[in-house]
């Protein structure tokens, strides 16, 4: 019930801090003061956990994305707001969802709720899991033609039927909320250059660390893993600002020493508990992506939700760790409002 | 002197291998031998260097870039002339010149030479230093629209009254035989998908990697520099080949420790000399493709050409190793040869 006791935990001891600088704001910076013990498990790469939490100062800050994703969509329902006193215009957000599978409908459910919850129009069209590609491809056409739509996003996985890269590439650049277009893409790689949207996972991950005030500049960074959707770009954005990063993959040799290197680390390879307390250079920073159901026949639903880094042993060494759940997952829909509000203010030169 | 006399070594001892893997053939594989002895300059970048080939087990291998350009060549002639007998269809290139910069005009120069060294036809328009963007736009959409045309090259820099990023992006993504339009770099960055053109220095640098047979696949790489022109690009390469990359930049505090780490390096930062014998781990393999050049009153023209890294002392550590010139110089021609022979049978059809 590790998962039920980050809920718990995080609950118990938050407080209001104001961090410099013009884009930070005031934020709210959670110390998990846990007392965390390891149990070993038959598994290598299970690593369960207990916590009690109660004061130790040793422990990593346990970075409240949860909190600071409330924060972000507050400021953003404050410029839905503004814009539409202003202009009339209300930033509208399109969702196709082909087939029905429960964990996508779900995902959709939850963009469209907080899409509600800041004031963002939010539509959805439903097709069936046989539909042709072309349908799809023309209900994309009619977005990409809709004035009131400033962000278009496909559901994936997709049909296994259909050409991903060809309906994704058919979204206009201008809409590609997600951000996942080669030429967004490219962008982001060169210096120069800017992308029209970062993609929404990857943008959450280094959000996180401005809002927390961590230092990039100069720092040495690893990703753990290298897909499309969030190692890559997790790892220009980096770039971007200034760190030294090494790209971590399936071919690594020595991950454990490259990682140890780090001064932040950003795992995004859905392994559960990957990443071993011996991995991590005291005083690290710690942006653990991946969401990893393991068995736990304690656990209400007989499973419970970890990262890629063992918490209970990270937190011991890094500086500040964001927990699973309540870390990455909800800043990703939080950037997804944000690149939706980008994108209608953009068309509609609203600064 | 120095670049006489790597000129001179690398004429010395010369030997033919054969090398595995299908796209291998045969290669020239040249040892050098020479026996290098440092002289330190006042400046602490300067590495000066006296040159005597004899036999030395220890020495790297030197990367004869000259030698597998040439080879490169050869093959790309092959397929020309094969294209041509089969469909009558003789690849075309064309390159803009805007000014009347020497260096640049000299650039221009060397590549219609390459061209038709292997039976590419080359076009070339001047443009005076002052015309407008309008003009270079209106020649780069005739060559858009040029069915003899494959492949269409701006020389750069451009005059600065002119949007270098404007008249780039109106290069036809099918033409663009630099690569370095962000959607190829976009999809140079994404895993399933592949660029129409990878830039040509950094493709000679893998290139070169592959012909001398270096295993990239879980190697730790570090590039040094940033540039789209090369660092990131082939930082982007290593990765799509499996290398496990670090990249430096002007902003890495230790990049020395780093890069000693590294089993293959390749330095594109610009600075004469500035990796040393220090950073080297034993055995790596290093790539220089800086061309930099520095104050020699012995030099016939009072300088000569160094890399970013230090030959002499990198000669004794690295196990193989680029000479400057006649390391990755000659192989950036032979790519863009490559990428307009490529493109030819693309939009040909011709395998």
């Amino acid at each position: 019930m590790a998962s039920l006791m980050f809920t718990d935990c995080s609950s118990m001891s938050s407080t209001l801090l104001h961090v410099n600088g013009p884009r930070r704001g005031a934020i709210l910076f959670r110390q998990c003061v846990g007392q965390l013990r390891l149990r070993s498990t038959a598994s290598g790469r299970g690593c369960s956990l207990s916590i009690r939490c109660s004061s130790s100062p040793s422990s990593a800050t346990s970075v409240d994305g949860k909190a600071v994703a409330k924060t972000i969509r507050d400021e953003i329902a404050i410029d839905v707001s503004r814009m539409k006193e202003s202009i009339g215009v209300v930033p509208g957000l399109a969702v196709i969802l082909v087939g029905d599978r429960k964990d996508s409908a779900t995902y959709v459910r939850n963009k469209k709720k907080a899409c509600e919850s800041v004031g963002i129009k939010s539509l959805e069209v439903r097709l069936a899991e046989d539909c042709s590609e072309e349908q799809v491809l023309k209900s994309i056409s009619c977005f990409n033609d809709d004035p009131s739509i400033h962000g278009i996003l496909v559901q994936l996985p997709l049909p296994s039927h259909m050409d991903e890269q060809n309906i994704l590439n058919a979204v206009s650049i201008e809409k590609d909320v997600d951000g996942f277009h080669p030429l967004n893409i490219g962008r982001l790689a060169m210096r120069g250059r800017d992308p029209l949207f970062v993609p929404c996972t990857p943008k959450g991950c280094i959000e996180l660390l401005h809002r927390y005030n961590v230092e990039i500049k100069g720092k040495r960074a690893v990703v753990i893993g290298r897909s499309n959707i969030v190692g890559m770009p997790a790892a220009l954005l980096l770039q971007r600002e200034d760190a030294t990063v090494s790209i971590i993959h399936s071919r690594t040799k020595n991950p454990e020493e490259i990682t140890r290197e780090a001064d932040i680390i950003i795992a995004a390879v859905g392994q559960p508990n990957m990443v071993r307390g011996s991995w991590i250079k005291p005083g690290a920073v710690i942006i653990d992506v991946g969401i990893n159901p393991v068995d736990d026949p304690n656990a209400p639903r007989g499973y419970r939700l970890v990262g890629d880094v063992c918490y209970e042993e990270a937190c011991k060494i890094a500086s500040a760790i964001t927990p699973v759940p309540g870390g990455v997952g909800p800043m990703t829909i939080a950037m997804l409002l944000s690149n939706t509000l980008i994108s209608a203010k953009r068309i509609h030169n609203f600064k």
